[in-house]
């Protein structure tokens, strides 16, 4: 048995948490994967990152990233930081010999994330980006049955992504509400998630998109007053795909009643598929021209990552998506694989979403993508 | 009592028993309303009209729809025929002083659309235009819900109508595919009852509009082989509304497993409604920026229309809309007031359909709409 | 073409009401079976059974049951009273040679139900009851698939049906609390709904039953001050099958946010159905062993008597199962043969809903039904 | 900050498996309770106890249990081996002055379990059943709900457990279906969860219990031919409870379609709610006598024991209540309060599933249960 792989993760935060409780429990859910150490929590605030470290079972904290990308006894860097900081972080550790995942969003402008995709390709180490629902059980089914060709040629997608949490009018001001922080809003930060899923499940390319963006509360309360909101509350789009899908998708973050509603409908020449989210452990399966939409509860061994997990029956959480995600990226490691979504997955989307706010730019035109894979 | 009025239906086909089942019922569930006379049923062969008279309950059976408008003893003429007869049919009535009920779509082009529209404001009678899905009690609650304000601001409306009869590349070439005859496809067919419910619910006019129209099965086969498909399968577009709203839509003949699901999804600043026409008869219901949708089967005596209809739970079915829009009509002849919605009403959406085509013409560029109402 | 049969429906509330219904709406929908003539409508109050004979399209009105059931223009007597009428006003029918349908309960005691069924028996013309369940196409389609053995051997049925229309203790006194009038409560209101669904579904009969009775609401107001409610607001009970089923089942009116929520689950040894009567046109069929549960819209004309109803995914309301059951009732008669449900599928029911009100008085034990066909 | 306590798991099976999870999540996801150490996981095979104790998080394996339990760095004994070991290993830790969580049943006979009540009683060490499902947030909110009286007076509760695991009649014999190991099938595995839930969310005591078992299959292959089932498949109960409630609940190993389906329906004079195992995060609640069903997410931060896990709409797994159950022990440990469920809550529920036993072989006939609490 070889030595575990040594793990630092970046980031204290909401997603720092959740790649922690990936680390914590990868081991005991996928015994076959190469065994892996929590080295190291890394965090701005000394005191508050040394608390969280030895809450979340992390046997060392620390405040310079730079000195832990380098370490020795570290093998792979999970970067959970805001978004803007994620190039440099990324690319140092790639530079360093490491395995990097990187949260999404892979970037905050365009050109970040072709120098990141580039970086990727030249390095030794892998890297893989966080797109966590790509391991839904039943997202991974989804695709598998697409892919399969059990539902024929995908015609339509239908695909939204509808939260509530800026409904309230009073709802503060925030950096995530700025444009020069965020990029954009419900569009990088949903619509995201929704683009990889349309080219994950499709295996297509998109050949143009065309889209809107609109902000419905232009300003928002400022510890000193109102401030002006500079990205977009919702979001619209529709994309052309090389194997002539057409997928439309919608997303929002003031979608009373919707809290974490990622929906998609997926139409093909002999069948159909519907997910949601907000049930996670579902999938609905129409197969063939004449069937019913059937209610599959994607807990069976033999559904996707699922061999060693609970029962049949015995549901799965959101946090599950990050234990499955360190293991894909362990078992790639172990293969010498490139691990899936790669940051060129990651460029992919964001070139889409760019394309998205040209249009809106341009009263809604459509925006070839001549080079979107 | 006053005398019975006479009603005359033009066309025997597929909407000529549903109408005719229509006035057959309306004076059991709405006995308040005027009585009315089945007098005489109007189609183009002898034999078939005489035999579905009979069986669908009418005093007569006639063929010659021009001396059928101008009879004495008929008072009401409901046209069901296909839509390039309307124009023509429903002027002739109107001119000769009757009232008149038009089955969807008022008429294959705008220009006709326009005509009517002005000859329905200069005539005497009455004339409604027959978007039966007004009457469905849900989407009535609905609109009713959102202009008491109850959900507070509409933000977005995400609509779809969705069915799967042309799934099946081998299905044959009929009119309906054929831009000569049927105008368009799912955009005209499925897009105007979308469209409507839009406008009806949000009490809003569209001031802008863009779309796409695609033909996913460019063939299918004719007595004489292949034939070349003239309309769109399936369209999508997005409107932009003057009191704020912004609304998408989706509609397809080719979405496998969709039977004929109209859904509608309501976001205000203030709560949320849903709806699916393949379960007519409920609303989803979220009240409150805090609220959770519940299920509100829409049965009630307090529900929109049926104060008179069976008891709470006793669910009904798509042709009981026919029997509340002849209500509708005969309340209005009765108060002397334009029935809803008009031929105007049937104008404002075929400009918006027009714009749709229009857009999808020109790479989806936004069309403004400033007299789309 | 032969004279049309001449109906006459006694009862005019409700009930009388609904029948009318279908009386004027077979004719349309089902024009293969024999025609039939809307000839009288009989109830207690000569003016209101004037003004409804007129609203419901009724030819005539009388008020004298007696002198219609032998009236030698009716061939079909359609009985909609109140149940303890039931049992005197059939056998005079069947008397004079009528075909007679019973709106169910069949009688309100098990020794009525014993006299009619063998008055049935030796009776000329058909008899049937009026069970309108059996005519949901979802449960007829249930009935189809099981006795096809589509779902293998039934094991267990688990069955409710659950109203809230009681839940309000202040509700008023009414003759369906006194259990001189109206027998028992929900057991008999209800339960011989699912009784009769479980016989129908399964193809067996009743061994044996154990149940229990509840009223929670012992008070309610009358008139005069409180008074003694005497039937059952809520019962249970446990049925074993002569073919190895094991059915339960639970009644209520008390079952707050329940309208009509007859459901019914069916498990066999090779798959599974289940069934909502709150959305009629469903019903949930699991295929095989591993198979999952998918919705089927009923609406197909390959469905239980929709071959000549409106396209696929336009869904029916409750009130076209009557419109099937008087279709059902003409085409045994023009085929010479017994129609279904008989009186003795009534008196069979009875016999279950007796042992259950036994088996409650007897702490819960078991009660044998060897002759319960 | 004060030393961790001592855990020890004995048994590596699928509930080791499980509780250990919750060992290693509990102090990230409730850094507030009492901070443990993953001492020692205990079971019969050397060999693969330390492969699991490696792989699950352990800092030691052993084969010892009775060394175990007496172990001067252990605190806490997690005690996860089949229910006819539970009483022996239960008091010995007990005896030693440790606290003690048992996995649910209690024992394999009432003797025993009375027993167990009466040492937990008498030991200075905290003692909790491992009821796990009262931990899942939408079962703990419908409790709370119902204990704050917002849907009144409970009126009845019906309930099922309902798997398929048995349905094919080849699934070969096991331990799990003879009485002697197992002391009985689908009521003592799936009843005594549902039973605690009745007794938990009613808040009353069972004052009667009727029932009935069944064996569907009578044999099942073994390594040496058919054997003889000799426990239930199915059962049926109805409890009367001291509170006015009638509760009726039905388990089964047999029913195809379902993997998981705990559902739970509550009935009260002022609302209602519901609940199904396989959308482990919804709840749906009807408030009020003319409330409609709300589908609840039970996912945000006022929901019960969600203060600090995942954002809203970011669903929980099952394994996620066994966290929780950790954190209930942990806290309650530190507050010196018993925990709850205790064992004296698991006897309640094993005297009310022997009474249901002892009506099976009396008919049906109610047993009452005086002492029940």
């Amino acid at each position: 048995m070889s030595a575990p792989l040594g793990v630092a993760v970046l980031g204290t935060a909401f997603m720092g948490k959740a790649h922690s409780a990936a680390w914590r429990n990868v081991g005991a859910m996928f015994p076959d994967a190469p065994a892996t150490a929590m080295r190291v929590l890394c965090g701005s605030d000394p005191e508050r990152t040394a608390a969280s470290a030895r809450i979340l079972g992390w046997q060392e904290a620390a405040t310079d990233w730079r000195e832990v990308v380098t370490r020795d006894d570290v093998q792979i860097v999970d970067i959970c930081t805001p978004g803007h900081l994620h190039a440099e972080m990324a690319t140092a550790a790639l530079a360093a010999g490491k395995h990097v995942l990187v949260e999404k969003p892979l970037a905050t402008s365009l050109a970040e994330a072709e120098r990141m995709a580039a970086a990727a390709q030249r390095a030794a180490g892998a890297s893989m980006l966080g797109f966590n629902y790509r391991r839904v059980p039943a997202l991974a089914l989804a695709r598998q049955l697409v892919h399969e060709g059990r539902i024929g040629r995908v015609r339509t997608v239908r695909a939204a992504y509808l939260q509530d949490w800026l409904v309230d009018p009073e709802a503060p001001m925030t950096w995530r509400l700025r444009a020069e922080t965020a990029g954009n809003g419900a569009l990088g930060d949903l619509g995201s998630h929704v683009v990889d899923q349309i080219l994950a499940i499709t295996g297509q390319h998109v050949t143009g998109a065309r889209g809107a963006l609109r902000t419905f509360q232009q300003q928002r309360p400022g510890p000193d007053g109102p401030e002006q909101v500079t990205v977009d509350d919702a979001a619209w789009a529709q994309l052309e795909l090389d194997g002539g899908t057409v997928a439309s998708l919608e997303v929002s973050r003031v979608a009373t009643g919707s809290k974490n509603a990622l929906t998609i409908e997926v139409h093909g020449s002999d069948g159909a598929l519907s997910f949601d989210l907000e049930r996670l452990n579902e999938l609905v399966v129409t197969e063939g021209r004449a069937g019913w939409p059937a209610r599959v509860l994607v807990t069976e061994p033999t559904h996707p990552d699922l061999e060693a997990w609970w029962p049949p029956g015995h549901v799965l959480g959101w946090d599950s998506t990050f234990v499955m995600q360190a293991a894909a990226l362990l078992r790639s490691i172990a293969a010498g694989q490139a691990p899936e979504p790669s940051f060129a997955d990651g460029l992919a989307v964001q070139r889409v979403l760019d394309a998205i706010e040209r249009s809106d730019a341009a009263q809604g035109a459509m925006m070839p993508l001549g080079d979107a894979r």
